[in-house]
Parts: C-alpha cells; structure tokens; sequence
C-alpha cells in the first residue's frame, strides 16, 4: 500500500519504518519539501520525502504526524481535494509548549482535534489511534508490559477503524487489546488523557510506558 | 480517627463503612443534616450523620465526597475556620450531567477541582486521591487485576501525603502502585483522566476496571 505521511518529526519517520518495514510505500511530508532531514531519511529507508501536499496525494492511506497544535492548518493546506475520502490515522497531540515544559494540551472534552479533522473534512476518514504511546512504543508493543497493554481507535467509519486494527495489529499489538471507543467523539478521552501521560512520564523518568486495562477477570 | 465525609452519596458510604471497618470514628456530612438515607446509613453502621460543616468540625481528617460541580461551594460555606490545617482528601470529579450521559468533565488541564479547593483554603491539606477508580475499587483494589493496578496522590504537603498513603495502604492498595504524582497541580492529569474513564467504562459495561501502568521492566 501506499502511505502518507504528514509530519517528518520522530513520530513520522517511526511510523514510516515500521511500513517500509512491512512492504508499503512511503511518502513523507513536510512543510518544506526540501527538509534536509526528511530527505536524508527518505534516501536512507528507501523512501520518498517532498511537501505536505504531494504526501497526501501519493498515499492511499494517510497519517497525520504532525504537530498537533498546526495539525488543521496543515490539511486545510492541502486541500479537501487531494485528501478526498482516504483513510487519515491521527497520532497527534496538540500541545502548548509557550510556558515550557510540561506543555498543556489544549484540548478539552468539549471537542478533540480528531473531531476538528473530521468536521473540517467531512469525506476524510478519520481514525484517532496511538495517540497515547510514543512512538518507540507505537511500533513495538513487545518493548513493554510483555506486550499486554491497550491502544485505543476512535472513528466513525467502520471500515477505516478495521483498515487501522489491521495496520495495529501488523505493528504487533494483541488484538484483544485494540480497543475500539466507537465514534470520532471519543477521541475526547483519548486526547485529554495526555496530562496524565506527561505526569506519569515525569514519574517514571521514560515515556515508554502505557496502560493495561485490568477488570474483575483479573487481567 | 476522626474522620469527616463531606458527603453522603455512594462514594462517601463506601468509604465510610471501610474507614469505620478499620477501627475510626466517622461523621458522614450532608446538605441537610436530616437527610434521611445518611441518618439510616449512619445509624446501621455506627456513624453519626449530621450537615457539611459539622461533619468538617468532627473530623481530624476529611474528605470531600461531594459532587464535584458542588465541592467548592460546599467547603466556603462549611469555612476556613472549620477547615484549618486538616488534611482532606479530594476524590471528587466535576462532572457535568447537564446534556445527559456521558457527563461533561468541567475541568481543563489549566485548573483542576483539586487546586482550586487548594487555593480557596490555603492552609488545608489538599491530596487528590481515589478520583481515577469506582467506589467499590477504591476500597477493594483486589477486587480486580490480581490486586496488580494503580492509585496516584497529588498534593503539596508532604506529611498530609503521607497520612494518605497509610489509609490507602490500609485500604488494600499496594505500596509500589501509589504512585506520587508531586503537588496538587498534578491533579490536572488525575481529573482530565475522566473523560477516558467515562469511555472505557462504556466499552467494558462496568465500572469496575482500573489501568496499570505496564513499562520496559515487563511490568
């Protein structure tokens, strides 16, 4: 399959070795289609680098990678034309570093930036996934917890969370632990936890961590 | 103990009749000092049931039990006075029913419910704690995931802590899964954790569940 990526940062180049890795095309995007990193990655992996637009146009299916806080003005840049009605996996979280570190997500319950995505491109698929693991733990679920833990998708196309749940499950997460939260609304859940995840980072002094859900069955 | 309830809701009963298992004293406050279902409660374990500011009066420690929306209006009209410097726990979430289920949570990872107690009363002992689990997970932590899950404190007073610890020791949670976030700014991720609590409480059909936290140790 051929994949865009949108955002050349950490998260996009893991993410675009992992489907190199399992036989898809990439393109990766950045704003400047000349990024020297982005290139040199792409010459490294086997990869095509150029801007925001031309990713989107290449892939089949598209990850948004990108800052969170500049995730909107990025697709509305490309343009609902070339986004059409491809499957998007959102990844990103929109943090405000202006008061250093940790960031706050400016995110609220009242509207995640998945739904903001999905009602500024209606045809677009979007998928909130992965939001909640970085990237190292993204691709590699077996790195923590014997590899039992979640990882959550939220949208409100059923094929294109079953297009994700395959990808996720590629990538080696259980498939009893894909949890599917239903509808993009719940990307709220899954965005606003992320204040959680900076404290528990600053605790734990790493960020690959995650979180097992465990019930009365004991699991 | 003394312990003070602000409360008498579900919440505030559980944690009564444990506290009251564990050998203290409890005065368990409501709105109206004869709300009946508090009086019968109290009288059928052993309690004494009266209103918010003589509950606050009785305890040496307290916790507020009350509804979230509620918990700020309920401690200024209780007042500093009876307040002082007592330790109280703060397991409440601001929840907002007002367009039905799932509940809005009114907080934003600029201001939690947890400092603002603390700001109001700056000589109370604000530790948030218990606010991520169900009643019957917060004083049964065995009842699920092998006993093997995570309870987090946040709070400015280290000593105040400390004492919560012990109770949530005692409680059955154990010692290597509470997890000290820091001060009382922390209460932040406790409280924009909700949102994700409501989802996942919606998927599993039940509300007794919790997250471990799994890392590279295998966790």
């Amino acid at each position: 399959m051929e994949i865009g990526i949108l955002g050349s940062g950490t998260v996009g180049r893991t993410l675009g070795a992992k489907f190199l890795e399992l036989g898809h095309r990439v393109t990766i995007g950045s704003r400047d289609a000349a990024k020297p990193e982005a290139i040199e990655w792409a010459d490294a992996h086997g990869a095509d680098a150029t801007d925001f637009a031309e990713a989107a146009e290449a892939g089949e299916l598209l990850v948004n990678a990108t800052a969170g806080a500049a995730s909107l003005d990025v697709l509305l840049s490309v343009g609902a034309e070339a986004l059409g009605g491809k499957v998007l996996i959102d990844v990103a979280n929109r943090l405000d570093f202006s008061a250093g570190f940790p960031p706050f997500v400016t995110v609220s319950n009242h509207r995640s930036l998945g739904e903001e995505l999905q009602h500024a491109f209606p045809s677009l698929r979007v998928v909130k996934a992965l939001n909640t693991v970085n990237a190292a733990v993204m691709i590699a679920p077996e790195r923590i917890g014997g590899g039992v833990h979640d990882v959550f998708v939220a949208g409100d196309d059923a094929e294109a969370k079953r297009d994700v749940v395959e990808l996720l499950a590629a990538f080696g997460w259980r498939r009893d632990r894909i949890r599917d939260l239903g509808g993009i609304k719940a990307a709220r859940g899954l965005e606003t936890y992320l204040p959680l995840w900076l404290e528990l980072m600053g605790l734990l002094g790493t960020a690959e961590f995650n979180i097992r859900i465990v019930g009365t069955d004991g699991s």
